[in-house]
């Protein structure tokens, strides 16, 4: 598997960052000079995944710093690259305080460790020989190292309890038919894509156990906003009665936005979708609070009321 | 729009037909000299869509009669070329009881015609400024012309009661996208192509006053094989209270079938959905009757139960 570094990394005088965009036909790295370069990166998903670029922005931030960049414009450019997900805004508030390389390196470690603790209680819920579904990609590409949902899937495989994992190639960018596949590949867990539309077709057959997704936001109700058709496969999955888990760091809820409705959702240009016919392409979608099971961060596994259970994001006060 | 002989057609010593596959960056057609040409128009999805094989199949026999070939090998062969439509098992038997040109052709205008009366069968469930969401392409290319849903959709707009139709993609092969989109810039329908992950998001926004959606095959208690991804819709329109119409021909109605578990489903080749990774690719699924809120025939609007409400199938003793 990458290495966090090999996903995105400071530099003397750059970012560095994996293009995956091209893969998983080409490993190329994109090089950014700039905060507004390292912003377009992430517009035009060079890098994505919540908290991958919330790691992009605080190297970008803190490359600024280091150029001797106008940090109130660098910071409004990072901040703007996309407004659904909330570790953007959260790496750059940290930032802010301290704009060093090393406070960066620090947010980047402190979001693969985080990974690996939501996962070891993520992996708590699996029974043995589960069949799992997950949307989107949520691995070491999307957090920078290891995973959210999918690093749960991961510590499952490697407890012997996860069997095989469905994958929904998740149109219109694929992230799960290139990126997802691509990291199970190298992990060595068996799966299969299916075609977004496929999925409650499997679960009526019968074939699904639990679903697994990541989240972009989470309102202080438990509302999630992620990846356009996680709101379907959870009404699917309630359908069913399977059980639907978000997996996602505390840097992913945000206590300001009470639910869902407030949460803004990028629409994306249409050519994504169709670069023939008129076409809309709304990002994300909000999943409500009602049809997750659990919401899973570094600090543990919360239930329903999630206004009550979910822990308070860390601030930059601690 | 198209007249049904561009979309297929028999000539004096071959099938004639629209390469769908090719839409709609393509207008080019492909000669069928014998019936194995034929099944394999149809197995590679050359012409699509229940009733059109049917039709298509009808003039595949009669090209082979008219060769001397042998009727019973033409006919195992456009059989099987692809399992889980009935239309094409039904014009079969239609042809075997007289393989002339004039009876295939005759198919051919009695399917035309039973979808302009379906459509206005249905044209009278839709109120003043519907948004209709379709899933996969039921037009003329489907039918061999006019449409079942699609033909419903463009008979509501016609009457000034449709306003706008959202279009799913229909991955694996973008039947939608590609076809449905087509259609409806040629008919001057209003209309956006979504991904199929996108349907449940402009439901929960309140942009979908019903869905309308082909068959494949619909059991005799109503149970409705079709295109990949019908099953999710139809469980999305009945989480959100929308209605979901089924609108297909009455030898789409397989009266030997008791149930959906009795229809064959085909798995198609993995490579439509992933050419570099594993993947699973069922072409179809079954929609339960109960999540059915009436099913449109030329006959007209059939509501629950089915088993009681849907007419005979036409069969070859009429």
């Amino acid at each position: 598997m990458l290495e966090p570094e090999q996903i995105v990394r400071l530099e003397e005088d750059r970012v560095v960052l994996l293009d995956q965009r091209r893969l998983p036909d080409e490993e190329v790295e994109v090089e950014c000079l700039s905060a507004a370069d390292v912003a377009e990166a992430i517009r035009d998903m060079a890098i994505r995944g919540a908290p991958a670029i919330g790691v992009a922005a605080a190297y970008g931030y803190a490359l600024a710093a280091r150029r001797g960049e106008d940090l109130d414009e660098a910071e409004r450019l990072l901040r703007s690259a996309r407004p659904t997900a909330v570790n953007l805004g959260w790496a750059l508030d940290v930032m802010r305080e301290d704009p060093s390389p090393d406070a960066a390196r620090r947010i980047h470690e402190d979001e693969v460790e985080r990974c690996r603790r939501m996962a070891a209680h993520a992996a708590e819920l699996f029974a043995p020989r589960t069949r799992a579904l997950t949307h989107c990609n949520t691995g070491g590409l999307a957090t920078g190292g290891y995973g959210t949902a999918l690093g749960a899937i991961r510590a499952g495989f490697e407890r012997g309890l996860v069997e095989r994992v469905w994958v929904d190639e998740t149109r219109p960018r694929l992230q799960g038919g290139r990126l997802t596949a691509w990291e199970l590949e190298q992990l060595g867990i068996p799966y299969a894509v299916i075609a977004d539309a496929a999925a409650g077709s499997v679960m009526a057959a019968g074939e699904v156990d639990c679903v697994l997704t990541g989240a972009d936001r989470i309102a202080a109700n438990g509302d999630t906003a992620n990846k356009i058709g996680t709101y379907s496969v959870a009404v699917l999955a309630s359908h069913h009665r399977i059980p639907f888990y978000v997996v996602a760091p505390t840097s992913t809820v945000d206590a300001d936005t009470p639910d869902g409705e407030a949460i803004p959702i990028e629409e994306r240009p249409a050519e994504e979708v169709s670069s023939r016919f008129p076409a809309r392409n709304p990002a994300f979608d909000v999943t409500p609070a009602g049809l997750i099971t659990a919401i899973v961060t570094e600090e543990g596994v919360h239930r329903p009321p999630f206004s009550d259970s979910l822990p308070r994001p860390i601030s930059i006060a601690q």
